[in-house]
Parts: structure tokens; sequence; C-alpha cells
């Protein structure tokens, strides 16, 4: 990458919409960057989880005795260690995942945590937990949302809101959908099934806590959002959050799966009964067997359309699996199947249903990726019907601002019809195929987040810019921080260090979710560096004592109204701080509304090969509106990353579980996700319609990115071998048997 | 000790002067806190120092192959691997303070490093450190004043300000002392020494540090303050403070000595030749050859006195050694000489002079003990001369609210008369003595320091207060800002956290020193907690719906003045911080000025075996005036450390050279200071007279506690041997020859 823009408008910023150098990467390529699994601390004990190996079963006891007499051992813990949150006044939310921190009168899952072990050495701490006696009674289990949703099928949860195992339902209308059909001159009515499947970080989640003698606990912990792994462990332990201090590691990956606890409180209780402090790492195993996986859904998405190409009625269910308690991401799902366009008459129905899987998580623009698969992959063949472009089926339809959003206000300012012109305009869509080849295209819509975050700015006498956030970067988030910091005050991007501060040093962030922290990030920052610019020129009018009104911020420079001195830089004013009022630093802070709605529209080509049913994915170009591109880099990054895991996705990924409920394919080996040689170089194209609602336009991007690739995959796989498939993975048995007459 | 205040006046404040418990107790007294030596990184690497093994020399050549060659060593370096700071425009102390680090051309003393090894093991970096081969041409060694100063005496460094070895001179005066010394009906004059004197703090020098291969640098380091550690690394290397991260470790005494730099640039130059973290830990006998111990000096006063007991003339010489380089405490012992008393008469003019020892560094007030020894000497005996109780003599010329300081400018209110009277009341002074006991009191003043602060205050959404400082805590500050922000904010001591936060996380603060932090640091939390409380203020408004001159801060809740809706709490507020205008976090900074001026009066009784010379020290009462004692315990223990450290001082510390000019007893083996059975329970008298610039009153009172003891020590000796000695320490020998006749 160099430093021009590829086509992207700079529009007169000096760092903003550079592709600098991360600052994070000289740390990682060293390996000198910490992940939680590094931190070593003096008489750090290692702690090992036992685990159900049952998908639903009562525990009728657990003996501990024998693993508490073996050697090394300094503590063991069953749920008993932790309080019972049924009878207290806290949420459901709460209750529950307390629950699946810890089981105590159930298993729910094969891996669902029963008891741990701290010892003095990882292998003393598995082979104790190992020796943990667990007596289980087996009960029936269901896996999926048909079984669930079952008449006869067994209750996981007493009086859940929607009944049986449907934990809630959410509808979401408009219109008359039976005026609408009747205007159509075509309905297709699809079903559609998608697996669960993982994030896919590379780093197991890890955790090192210690609990001091007065009961106030230090965590270390890679994720998302320390702040909420924090409030998280202290409403499972019905602890105030200010007896928790935690700090971040680096992170491996996340894509929403790390904004929850699994090990935190575990390693807490471990630690306050060991007194000492406890390192539990999770193998891929666990990861596969106990952390959120992102919904298996089952779907129908009805629509009907005039032969002008004006959609006229939507009539959709959506069922997706919570796993084994409520909460799956049935907003993300509903709320924005068809958020794209702007239909007149629509009822879409959803439900989140339990099941004996692990608790299922957020994964990139939860709930999306899946709604977007039904209701693109039924708008592709509308348009087939009616022999119209594809794109030009949407266009006709999407929305704009001033459309009133499919899920509630009018949007403003949006740039869904430029992704779809974009691509439309693409060398990519114009270019011929082969033969066994396809081509598909699909458009998907995210929300994006603004929420609290909090920055410190602190200027050292050589001029040299501290600025404290604390959101964990997953995704850039210290680079465009740094690109908006220089910016705003003038200096050079290399004076500029961010740090990722932990919970003590910095005021509440929200977590590292919704495609958030760049937004908001930079939207206080700039909040605190105008503070800091007005500091900066009071000082300047200081040393020449003159009125601060004298004084203005020119080109990163306090100058002189009159002229009558050489303007003043950071680094001439920061020198001099002492004498001007002390130390520069600022706290800025703001629960940020606006984060402005995202839209991507992408194609993608495959091969099929014939003989195999293997399908290659040989070109795939995205576009997508970033509002503002604070770091060109990343972004396209975030976009291409999204597209990688969709056909991951797509075309292989999928959670394997034999028929007593337990998972098979519990490792990278046996769990498929697409590696670089599976994979194009994903094409990118960064749309630019600004947010009107941050200082510099910005829109999130981390999540958008996914939404549209398994109905694109899907569609193009469907061109190729001129049969739709409505049930993913499109494995290349599925594919095979389809494509054979 | 009990929360009874002791006589203390709490008024009306709940935390504020009360006995709290120490918030870094639990760590310390468990083991867990971290103190640098503690620190372990991956991959890092054991440093050790090559040293002089002359007190001077020319190195002619320094040979490192055989080093080099040794297994597993990683880097060898020497002074030719540091900036060569004589020709740039480095300040004279920084040119010092950098040849001081690691010599060039010549070594200044026994124990002056010349180069320094990073391995992969202790043991072999000091074989490594050991296998350098230094070839020396031995030049001739001044070792004190008396040498230094003498007509042939070879000279350490061309060019010094006051010729010769004289690096500076100071001359302070007033009046016309011939016509001072002529209105006196007695007149004394008397000649003193004292010898260089280690702080002796319990934990050794340790650094660990890290420097990156953009030439970034990591440094973990105990000392008295990180952001001067990092401004001192960065000058000597000739980079920038921008450069540079410095984490404080938690402190085990420093007293004044950890205020500057010996390891940290050795450990940054090592780790960025090895690629590696590497970390310096000095032995016992390191500190005692290589840092700074206090000045020995050599001192003459003169005053006259009318009969009346009026002091109407003094004239007085102090010379004081600075040791290998300029810079000794010459402002510290001729600007506090007087400043206890109201002298219309006096000249005092005082030599900063360079031998060759190790450099001399700040140890509590100083240069204060040694020019208060002399003066308050001669005062008793003038006491004695005129048969006036000692204490009358000094209250007849005490300085008062408005008194111009003997230094400069008026006093603002002063406790001094305050604490004269209390030892005057107090049941020890009017006890009687035993045989082979005596008595002696002492004065002293110290000037306390401002300086800057900051401080960064955010409340968790359970209403916990966290508090980052960027000031190590050497005796007490984070209890005494927590007792502040708890008063200020109204919430309970234990929801109050204070961490000492790095340079990167809070605002610049200058070094914990002068007594200086508890003062600064509460002045600035106090205008954090101000905006605050209007912070929380507009929140409740906010929740109320009503402007937020409707509510008001009383009893620490806010309050609606029509009393239209039950008070909010800094919890009520807290959780709902994300509907009131997002995250409460808030920054203050100042550069605090006025920390106000501290006087001590105390008494000591001694006995004295006649048979050989021991002197016992009985009973010491030590008054001080606190301004305002936010944590009487802390005060107590700052006066009782004072007063220790001055009788290990007065009766038995002292550097023993040999004619070579090698140190002799660089252990606490040779090196005697006072253990808890070599001394009483020390008594305390805590004045508060309140310091006009405070919002709490607050005096600093680190240092001023030791001003008095060397004086009142050797009065007490003189009184019970009849016999006055002038030079310290007052050994079993020197006592012994003084009282047999």
């Amino acid at each position: 990458m160099t430093d021009t823009q590829q086509g992207l408008d700079q529009q007169g910023y000096k760092w903003v919409g550079t592709r600098s150098i991360r600052p994070d990467g000289l740390d990682k390529v060293t390996g000198r960057a910490q992940f939680s699994a590094d931190l070593m601390l003096p008489g750090m004990l290692e702690g090992a989880v036992a685990r159900s190996p049952h998908a639903h079963a009562r525990i009728v006891a657990i003996d501990t005795t024998a693993a508490e007499a073996m050697p090394g051992i300094r503590a063991v813990i069953t749920g008993a260690d932790f309080p019972d949150l049924t009878e207290s006044d806290a949420s459901a939310d709460v209750v529950y995942r307390s629950l699946n921190v810890i089981a105590r009168d159930r298993v729910l899952y094969h891996g669902h945590p029963v008891a741990a072990v701290a010892a003095t050495s990882r292998e003393l701490a598995n082979a104790a937990a190992a020796a943990i006696e667990v007596t289980y009674e087996v009960l029936p289990h269901v896996l999926n949302v048909e079984q669930a949703m079952a008449d006869d099928a067994p209750v996981l949860h007493d009086g859940l809101e929607g009944g049986g195992n449907v934990a809630k339902k959410l509808t979401l209308d408009r219109g008359d959908v039976e005026i609408g059909f009747a205007e159509a001159d075509v309905v297709v009515e699809r079903e559609f099934t998608t697996k669960p499947v993982h994030q896919g970080y590379i780093e197991p989640h890890a955790t090192v806590a210690h609990t001091d003698e007065s009961g106030r606990s230090d965590i270390w912990v890679s994720s998302q959002g320390h702040f909420s792994i924090r409030a998280q462990t202290a409403a499972v332990l019905a602890r105030d959050v200010s007896r928790f201090k935690v700090t971040p590691a680096e992170i491996g990956g996340g894509f929403g799966g790390k904004t929850t606890i699994y090990l935190e409180p575990l390693a807490v209780v471990l630690s306050g009964k060991a007194g000492r402090p406890v390192r539990l790492v999770m193998g891929r195993g666990d990861v596969f067997r106990a952390t959120g996986p992102t919904s298996g859904t089952s779907m129908r998405i009805k629509m009907g359309v005039t032969k002008e190409g004006r959609i006229v009625a939507c009539d959709g269910t959506l069922a997706l699996e919570a796993g084994a308690f409520p909460g799956g991401p049935l907003n993300g799902a509903v709320m924005t199947a068809l958020a794209c366009y702007d239909i007149p008459n629509f009822v879409v129905e959803g439900f989140d249903v339990v099941c004996n899987k692990p608790k299922v998580h957020a994964y990139r623009a939860p709930g999306a990726p899946m709604a977007a698969f039904a209701v693109e992959s039924v708008i592709d063949e509308l348009a087939a019907e009616l022999d119209m472009d594809p794109i030009d089926l949407r266009l006709a339809n999407a929305a704009v601002e001033g459309t009133q959003a499919y899920y509630g206000p009018p949007f403003a300012r949006i740039g869904f019809v430029e992704t779809l012109e974009a691509i439309r305009d693409s060398e990519h869509y114009q270019s011929p195929l082969g033969p066994n080849q396809g081509r598909g295209v699909g458009c998907g819509f995210w929300f994006n987040m603004g929420g609290n975050s909090s920055v410190t700015v602190s200027i050292d006498d050589a001029g040299g810019v501290s600025v404290l956030t604390g959101s964990p970067d997953i995704g850039g988030s210290r680079a465009s921080a740094a690109l908006v910091a220089a910016e705003e005050l003038g200096v050079d991007l290399e004076e500029i260090r961010i740090t990722v501060a932990d919970t003590e040093s910095v005021g509440f962030n929200d977590v590292t979710g919704g495609s958030r922290t760049a937004h908001a990030t930079s939207a206080v920052l700039a909040i605190a560096c105008e503070q800091l610019r007005a500091d900066l020129c009071g000082r300047a009018a200081a040393t020449w004592s003159c009125e601060p009104d004298e004084v203005e911020w020119v080109d990163g420079r306090a100058q002189r109204t009159d002229g009558s001195a050489p303007p003043l830089s950071v680094r001439d004013i920061a020198e001099n701080a002492a004498r001007t009022g002390g130390p520069i630093s600022i706290t800025a802070t703001e629960n940020t509304r606006g984060a402005g709605p995202g839209f991507s529209t992408q194609v993608v080509d495959v091969e099929v090969d014939p003989e195999t049913g293997v399908v290659s994915v040989i070109r795939a170009t995205t576009a997508q509106d970033a509002g503002r591109a604070l770091h060109p880099s990343y972004v396209e990054g975030q976009m291409q990353g999204g597209v990688a895991q969709g056909i991951g996705w797509a075309l292989n990924e999928e959670y394997v579980h034999n028929d007593d409920g337990t998972l098979d394919n519990p490792s990278f080996l046996d769990y498929r996700m697409p590696v670089a040689s599976d994979l194009p170089m994903i094409e990118t194209i960064v749309v630019e319609v600004p947010n009107p609602k941050h200082p510099y336009g910005v829109r999130g991007v981390g999540e958008t990115g996914i939404v549209p690739t398994l109905a694109a995959v899907g569609n193009a796989v469907g061109d190729a071998i001129d049969t739709r498939l409505h049930d993913l993975p499109l494995t290349p048995m599925r594919v095979l048997a389809a494509s054979q007459p």
C-alpha cells in the first residue's frame, strides 16, 4: 500500500485518510505484544476447568475429594462457590450468564463447566480436573430449532416468554401484506437453514485473576471490552464493579466473541480460595465446545414484486438458535432483514430458541448475515423471474435518505445506492464468466453503534501526545485515533502514542463492538482536542501577556491575531507549561449517538468443479460506505475480513454434533475455516458518504462487510450450477448432489 | 493507633484527619507489592555494571573483547555508546549527570561505572563485567572539603565557577555584621564538621528497560518520580521524553536518594543493543559506593547576642562536599541556616566543593540538618552563657508571620513559635534527668515545595472513585489523597482507589520530593473534585429535568433546592451516567504554589555510658507544624522517621574511606544505621497552624522533622558530658575521649 488514496478524497486533511504504519505492528511482528496467556506473576497458579461430557444432564453429585488430595492442588471450586442469583434482583440475563459460567444443578451442553481447579502446574491442574467425579443423570436433548420447537421437545428452561423452548418472539410489520401480495406480479417463497459457525479468532480465551484478602480482584484479560468484562464478572459474583480492576491484554481476534465472560469469574474465585494469582487458558477444543458461535437458523421468506420491479410485500419467519440459554441475535436478524429496502408491506417474525448447544454469542453483525442470506437469495430469484439485472432490482427498491427505515426512524444521509452503483459500474461486474462459473450479488445493512467513550489526552514537554482510551483495539482503533489526534493538534503522527488503559486509568468505555469504536473514539477525541486547543491558545496568550481572544489556532499552531509574535507550536507551548498553568492534560467523555448506518454491496464469482462439487471463489468485490475512511487500509482490511469470514460460513464452516449431542469437530482440522489459499485477493471499493453526525463523517465499518457475503456466494453458486441451494454450508457433497441432474 | 485524634482538631471533617488503614498495606504485608526488581518479562536479560576500583584515574583503554566472547553475553556497553554532550547545548547539570551514569575519559570515585553488560543470567553478567579489562592511569585524589580546597589540590573539573574545586559560592547577607557584633554582649564562634551519610533506603536501585526497534523505550523503575526519571534519562541520551514510557514500581524508601538516575540509561542502551528487555539491580555495595549520600561538611558559625537574649549578628561559612560532580545541597544549607530566626545582621557564605567521592544527592531537607547542627549548637552555647532557657532564647528571636524571611520574602502564617511552646510545655521538657544524662533542644526549618501535579478522577457505575496520580507514594500520599477524595465527594473511603500511574496514563507530575506531594496532590484533587461536583449537579439536574442552578451539593449528595426530589448520591448519579452525558471522568492539573514553610522543635534526652562513651537516646519528642494533618499517623510517622535518621547521623553513621580513596564500609554491617533497639519510642506533637494557601491548610511534613535532630542530640550529649563536641558522628570513641578529663 502507498500513501496515495486510491480514489479516496482526503479533503485537505494531512493525516486523516492516510495509510500510516500501525502503531501495534512492531510489537506484534516481534512477538513482544502481550496477550493474556503471556502474563506471568510471582506465585501464579495454573487452572483447569472440568466440563460436562453430556449435552443435557442433571448433576446428582460432585465429589472433589480425590482432586483436592492431589499434589500441588491449591483450590477446587464448583457451582456451590458462586452466589445463587435466582432469588436475587439480578436480571435474567445475569442469572443465565452466571449459570453459563459454571453449572449448578444441570448441564445444558457438551462442554458446560462444572468445576475448576488451581494447581502449581497446568499438568497437575488438568489431572485434578479429570479426577473430579461428577454423577450425572442424563436427560433428553434438543440440538436445533426444529427439534427444540417440536411439540414433545424437552424444555430447557421453565417459563420462557415464548413458551416451550422459545425464549422470545419479535415481530416487525408495516402496511398490509395481504394487500401487498395481491399487488405482486411475482411471488417467491423459500425456506433456508444455516449452521452455527464460530468467530474463529486465533487467540483462545485466557485470563489471569488475583483476588486479595480484602476481596478486591485484579483481572488481566484479552477481550473486546474490559469495562464490560468487569461489569459482567461483578454481576455474576454479586459484587460491585468497584471491587475489580481489569487490565486489557493485546487481543488476538474477537469478532464479537470476546464481549462476554467465561473464565474470568472462575479465575477470580479460584484465586480468592487459593490466595494466589490464577491463570486459566482455554485450548481450541474448549473454545469450540463452550464459547459462543453464532446461531444456526431456520428461516422462511416470501416476497412479492410487481413486474416493474417494485417489491410490494414480504412475509418472513426467522428462527434462531440461542444455544443453552436465551439471548441469540434475534434483534439483529429481524431488524436488519429488510433494512436495505423501502417495502410498503411486510411482516417479519422472529424466534429466539434455546437448545442443548453452547450459548451463542455475538459474531460480526449478529443475526444479519443469515437474514440477508434468506432475503437476498429470494430477491435474486425474483430478479431472475423478472429477467431484471439483480442490481437494478435492488436499486429500484433501495433505501435512501429520508426513507423510513424498515426498523423505525427515517434514514439520515446514507450510501446504499452508492454501493450498488459502485458494484454495477465496476470492471468486475462487467467482466465475462467462464464455464462452470457463476456470479452472485448480495447486499447488507448494519446499524453501527455509538455509545460511551472516554479519552484522556496529555502532552509532554517535548510536545509528544499521549492518548488514553479504554477501548481495546480489534480493528485499527489505535491507528485511527492517532491519525485524528495528529490532525486535530497539528503535530506529527509519530508524536502520538495511544494506550488502551485499564479500568482504573481512564473513564468508562463501552465494549469494542457494534462497529462503534473508531467512530466514538474519534468523536470524543475531537471534543478533547477542541478543549486542548483552547487550553493551548490560553497558554500562548499567557506567554504573550495578551487576552485569550487575541489568539487563534491556525495550522496546528497558536497564532497571535495581530501577528506581533511568531506562532507557537504544541511543543513550544508544552515546554513552557509549568509557567502557564501546569501540566497539559484533558479528559473528555461522551455517550456518542448517530454512528451512521452502514451498507455494503458485493459481487462474488465462483467456479464449481463438476466432478467434486468443490466451490472455488475466483473473484470477489465488496463496496461499502465507510462514511469517512480514517485509515483506508484498515477499512479495506475490515471489508476483506468480512468477506473472507462470509465465504467460510457459506461454503464450509459448521458445527457437527453427534446424535448424543456431543460436538464432533472441535478443532481447526475438522472445522474448516478458509485459509489464504482458499481465497482470491478480495477487491474493495470504499464508498464515502459522510455520516452527518460525526465530525469526520465516520461510520462504523467492522460488521457491515460480512452481511451480504453468504447471499452473494449462494447466488453465485446458484448461477453456476443453475440450481438454487437454500441450506448452508454449500459443501461439495451438497453442491455435487444439486448439480447432478 | 485508634481513630481518636490525640488532640488534633478534625474541624468537622468526616475523613480528613482520621487514621485510616493504608491502601498499600495489604499488598506490602502479603509480599504482593511489586518493586522494580520483581518484574519479569519474557526474554528478559540480566545486567551487571563494571565499576572503577580507583578514586581518581584516567581511563587509558577499555578492552571488552573477552567479555563479549563469554557465553550468554548479549550486549556490552561503555561510555562510547552514549552521546557526548559536552559540545551540545545540554546544561552543565545534564553533562555531569551523563558522566556520572557512565565514565568517559576519567573515573572520579570508587564505584564510578565504566561499562555494563547484559547476559542471559546474572551470574554470566557478573562474570562478564569482571572480565572487562580497563587500563587506568591513577591520578591523585581529594576526599573532603579541606583536601579539595587546599591550594595544591588536584582539580577535578576545569573551569568551575568558584575556582579550583569550588563549583559554586552562595552568600546571603543582611544588615551589617560588624555593627551587629558590636552590639552583642556575648559572641560565640565554633567550627563543625559532619560526615557523608546515606539515605539508607531498604530497597536498592533496580530497573528494567526495554528498547524497541524504533528506539522507543519502556522503563520500569522504583523511584520518587518516574516523570523525572523519564526527563533525566531522555536528557543524557539526547532524546525526547516522548521516546520513553516510564512505569512506576512500588518504592522501598527514597528519602531524596531516588530522584535521580543511575541504572536507567544503562539498561536502555543495553536493551537497545541486545534487542531484549534488560534488568539491572544494585547490590548494597553498589548503593553505598555509587549512589548519592548527602554531603560531608565543614562549617563555621559566629553569633552574637545581647544580654537580653536578642541575636544581633551571625557570620557563617558552610562548605559542603558535592562529591565527584558539582551540585551538592548548597542552597538548602545556606538558605535554611538562620530561617527560624529574625536576625538583623548576618552574612552566611557557602561553598559547593567537588571531591573524589560519589556524587552527593538529596537527602531529606538537603543541606538543612548540617546547617542547623552548627547554628543550633551555637545558640545553645549562647543560651548557656546567658543562663537562659534555650527555648526562651529561641522564642525571643523566632520568626513569626510577617517576619521577613532570612532567605527573602515575608512569612505568611507559620507555626514556629507554636512548636517551641509545645516542647516547652511538654511533660518531657519538664521531666527530671538522671546521672550521666543530658537534654538538648534543636529547631529546624524547611521550605516545602509546591510544583506540578495532575490527577484524573473517574467514577464507575457503582459509585466507586478511581484517582490517578503520577506521584509515587513514599510517605502516605495514597492514603492522604484517598481521604481528601472521600471528603470532597462525600463517599466512603473504601470506595476510593488511588493508582500511581505511568507517564502515558496521567498528566505530568513533578518528583515526589521537597515534601510537596501530599500538599500538591490534595490541592489539585480538590480542584478536580470541585469540577466533579459541578458535573454531578448538572447530571442530577438532567435527571430531574431542571436547571443546573436549581441543584446544589450538600453533604455529599446533589440536592434539588426546592426539595421536590430525594437527594442523589454519587452512586445514584453514576448509575445513570450514560443518560446524563456519558462517563464521569475529569482531569485537573496545576503548578501549585505556596506549599507552606515547615518548622520543628525537638527535645532529646541521652544517657552517656561513662565507661564506653556509648550514647543512648532515652527519650525524644518532636513537635512540628503540619498545617493540617490529613492522616495523623502518617504525619507522626514522618516526624518519627526524621528523628530516627537524625539520631543515626548524629551518633553513628559515616562513610569511612581509605587513604587510597576506596570506601571501607559499603554494607549495613559496617555502616551503622540505628535499628529499633537503638531508639526509644519517639514522641510526637503535631502542631496544626493551617497553611493559608492550601484548601485544607496542608504543609509539607516529610523533611522538616530531620532538621533539628543532629543539633538536639549534640546539645544533649554536650549537656550530659559537660563538654561540647563539634564533629559528627558522636562515636563512643570521641565521646569517651571528650568526657575524660
